[in-house]
């Protein structure tokens, strides 16, 4: 019977979801599993404060209980809401994008540097690095400071290639992640303009759903 | 244009190469890149020692430069011999099967426990695991005192077993991960008898690659 | 108006929680806060696993959230459940007993040492160390091999001194945490027998707690 | 007998001490222990460098082994001179306020700040935090460049401020830390203003002496 | 027989070679070993990429392995190319003149400033700092923006002072690391311009390496 | 002038400080460095306790200012007693024995392994090294328990050479360092029985000091 990844985005916004469907597009394969990506009712419209992302870890977990059709989970917001609490909850695995696009990073470079949307973001993703136990190959965190939307369209390519360029010269980031859910459409540009590895914490993260999955 | 996946076997070991390639298989797709699974002819017989892995730091950088038919590089074997020089001689991703092995268990769990050969390769690991910055993560690593031979033998098992126990119980490791690469036969059953996620290294550097060469 | 602080016993023992009561009437004073302890009646007779854990989160969130009376909180439990999620849902300090009793411990000395109820417990305990980032510290957590119930009685002194010992002998800890809220009663005896100075959890957090509301 | 937690001032500037004294009368309480604030007199004016600091570790310890009255002693200078050799002159519990300060600090926020007085400050506080093994959960020390004097004065609040919302934007710190022992006139009214907790060290020593003693 | 300590230059720019030989000219005693400094006549010009590094490892290599008559090596290039490789090749002690300085530099004091060329270098520097373990002692390395020429000269000297006064005052260090085989003739006059202590690296390695030959 | 290192034995065992008097002597080149080692007569006749440690700090001090004609300073006591006190009192260089012989150390090898007497030493030493921010980089120590003066004895070679296997077999040490003054006549024996580089820790310091010397 054909497997399945459950992309779960715990905000309501179906864009949002429609966008990084389209991102992990090249990752479904005929004879592979289903990559389906579905969007959290009871999400709010945004996650942009740790009260956002706290008030998703029960739904979030509810639903990957309600789902034993789903063979792996994917939780696509870069904060990893609720990953511990989902992972005691379901014996499948469960990936958060955040802990899956570092992970690829550093298997692409030394340093990663990460292009987040704001200071509040930094704020909540510093922590969590440290409790990866990776913060000494941290290169540094900095702020597009623009919203998640203003992040996904195409003209902020300039300022998030503003922002790469100051990692790779400032910071001697020689990897780099992008620090949010919705950036993938400017993964390839951003990674020939600058010259290193970029990575796409949703790609990476179904990547790692994917190979678990077949391998299962 | 169908993409490539080259993973090369350092030693000159054909039956470890075919070993290999039988563990990744789930991983080639209809639509999928092609997983080529080869063996390094300069590599000695088995690489057992420190001097043995460093002798094919250069064979393996030549045979990727010459290799520009391939999307992507998988180092397999669990020293990742070479992998910084031969990352820096090709523009294409290069995997190691030790880096990637220990970054997906870290996804399946909090402490990770290694599943040794003998204390030599533990000598070995230890260092490159302080180096990849991970070493509060570390449960620990424990020796089988078998040979490569040996290990990949089902007759193996209830010493691997053995030991996967002693770093569960001993060591308080949640998530373990298959210390060379021709463990693969006892990845499932492992996982089942031990009751926590079992990662085999070679299958999750193919599994980076894969997801690595499919969104390039 | 009098301030009161409230220590939350997250499992539905009330025993448990009358011990601990006993343990902190030495900072009750006249014009001090009240120090309230309390049973949570949603949680599960004894916190045992992860689950239980994570299951008792959210109704210890709702009560502190209900609780406006109370000016600071203690989860008296040695897993610190769901304390990140109760320190961002309410506006008064929350204490957790892990937390406040390794950084009381470390006032005392360079290693500390703690006494565990199994392994299990330790499993818990260890990420969470990492997690304070307080790794380089730890000497050892040894297992009392007993249960909660067998932890606090009078009977289980001998074997708690032996792992005490241990503790100082063998990893060289030189200061002492009892790592379950039910173990108060060993602490001075314990203190005077081994000679290193021993820290009870659940009064180094009611103490934080002291400190933080009369300076509030 | 009414037990008696001592709390000392290693410069000689008996302003300073009437200051903290007053800064932790709230933890004085009917029943509970004296605390006790007095003046080193061999110490210097001002411990404004390392030497300063290096002056009074005899003294601080000779008072020590001489004051057989006292519970517990607080050195209430933020550089804790000879904290470690005060630990093991006397069979008494020594608290520095550097060490309770930060502690203190990092119950309630994940990365602390340090208002420090100046450069020469920071100096000497940097390694100290390396030693206690936090530097993980440092944000960053910033300078006041601020006398002593000048920073206990009321019209030191705005570059406070200042400093704290620095620290608090720049550098992602959601805990502070006033680095210095007379400015915890700032204390409630910087909290108030920046809306993250502040912590005065000499007021987090003398609670986390105050309970030490409770218990004893 | 008098023994002998070669320092191998691993560009093959004789006038660096000469260089360095007469920085470490006071190392050269009566009746102490020989230190014979000489050029790698395979190596490029000048080693300014890692790709230039990678070059001249086995080309290195293979001279200690021919270099019988040596009782210890050096590498005289900050970046310690092969420094592995050559340890495991050779029987007698192998020095890189990073490691040594930074050794030496944390020997001098807490916190260690790198006055580097320029950022391509940093960039290779902290990930070999993050190997070393010793991430928690750097204060920062910063970049002169000369070339290595440039950065010998004694015109550079206002420039290196600035760039270690920037190093004290903002990063916190106490005692500096020319990040370079060529700058030994600042050191003095920069130690006693910045007041702290100045380490010149091959100076540190060769000094390292007549210890351990005078005592074998 | 001839330059003069001054090697201080901080107990008043003279039969100490002629043992490594010796230790040293090939470090003694005409044209070079006077090396004088000398017993400080306040000191007890053996440092055995932390308490004995601090005691010499201040006479060590004493010493040191007093001795202007001094070039450099080796505090030749493994727990390196007053270090930093003793650094700031005097202009000089200041180096101690357990500082200089793990960083020897750390240049022949990855994870070094200390050899001390006996479990008290452990205790003190294990602080240290996680103070020194090298902790990742300690494979273990283990103990002979031995006395100081049994382990100079000849007849504790088959003691010190079953420790030294320990370390290299069930902890992975590939370098070692002696972990007490006077166990010097080990050192060759040792490195040739156990095929690991093996650091005298005097010999290590006051290599470290002659380099600085002749260089100054």
């Amino acid at each position: 019977m054909t497997k399945k990844i459950l992309v779960i985005n715990p905000n309501s916004n179906p864009a949002v979801t429609e966008g990084f469907s389209d991102a992990v597009a090249p990752l479904r394969l005929a004879g592979g599993p289903l990559i389906d990506c579905i969007t959290l009712e009871e999400g709010p419209w945004g996650i942009e404060s740790q009260e956002d992302a706290d008030r998703v870890v029960l739904p979030l977990r509810d639903l990957m209980m309600a789902r034993t059709d789903a063979d792996a989970f994917v939780i696509a917001c870069y904060s990893d809401p609720g990953i511990e609490i989902c992972r005691r909850a379901v014996p499948k695995p469960v990936f958060g994008i955040q802990e899956s696009g570092v992970f690829a990073a550093l298997q692409r470079g030394q340093r990663f540097g990460v292009i987040a949307l704001g200071p509040k973001s930094i704020e909540r993703h510093l922590p969590y690095i440290q409790r990866l136990g990776i913060e000494s190959r941290l290169a540094a965190e900095r702020p597009l400071n623009l919203s998640v939307e203003e992040s996904e369209s195409e003209n902020a390519f300039p300022r998030v290639l503003e922002v790469a360029r100051e990692l790779a010269e400032k910071d001697f980031a020689d990897t780099l992640v992008l620090g949010c859910a919705g950036m993938a459409r400017h993964r390839q540009k951003l990674e020939n303009a600058v010259g290193l590895p970029v990575t796409d914490p949703t790609q990476a993260a179904v990547s790692q759903a994917l190979g678990t999955v077949l391998l299962a």
